[in-house]
């Protein structure tokens, strides 16, 4: 399978229903507030089912009923990408360091910087990556 | 109205459908994949509606159908602090800089830090605020 591009830290964090960033927090009743303390989840590394190369996944917050979202973190290590996937009600990536590339199935890949936001439609096949380092 | 504390900056991503922070890039059709680059969104004051003291909203995406979800920077200068609001399906907030205190109707105050992790369920009225300077 084509995936989008590969090799160079990209962490970015993002915020999509489910899918690879699963949070580990517990959701509780979703009718209490609560505070998640910093270093209080623990931190993973990305499943060889969704990820090539080094990877690491720090939950930020479950989806809670009836809010759909959940958020990551997710660093990538030069060399590491993602295997291309999907998400029911679409992705959004914040770029927070680093530079790597983005792409949807059949589209040119795109690269990417801190401070950068990309969206992904429900349904849409992407991948993200880190860009390879200059020759 | 009794408002959460106030006074000391703090910096905060929302995670919100609509409310206080209103994206103002275009949600397109939602079916395209996009890219918004940093630094191409205007920055604007918070509204004197919603803010008391200096406030700052750098919007990081906007809501795109079916996902409810819109995100952005707040940055609280000290003594700066947001109206008691609700949110129709809640709100996430993630410190990301500074220290300060949340708040919900009726609760106890709550210190946060830059990390902290912060949920409030659907139509609770909640402030936020920064915590005042040690004396």
């Amino acid at each position: 399978m084509k995936r989008a591009a590969t090799f160079a830290s990209l962490s970015l964090l993002t915020a999509a229903p489910s899918g690879i960033v699963q949070a580990q927090a517990p959701a509780g009743d979703g009718q209490t507030w609560r505070i998640t303390r910093a270093g209080s989840q623990p931190s993973a590394k990305g499943s060889a089912e969704y990820f090539t190369g080094a990877v690491r996944v720090d939950p930020m917050f479950p989806a809670t009923a009836p809010s759909r979202v959940s958020g990551g973190h997710v660093t990538f290590e030069p060399g590491a990408r993602s295997a291309w996937h999907t998400h029911p009600v679409g992705q959004t990536l914040v770029i927070t360091l680093g530079l790597g590339w983005v792409q949807q199935w059949g589209g040119p890949k795109q690269e990417v910087r801190a401070g950068d936001v990309v969206w992904f439609p429900p349904a849409s096949s992407t991948g993200t990556a880190h860009r390879p380092p200059p020759p």
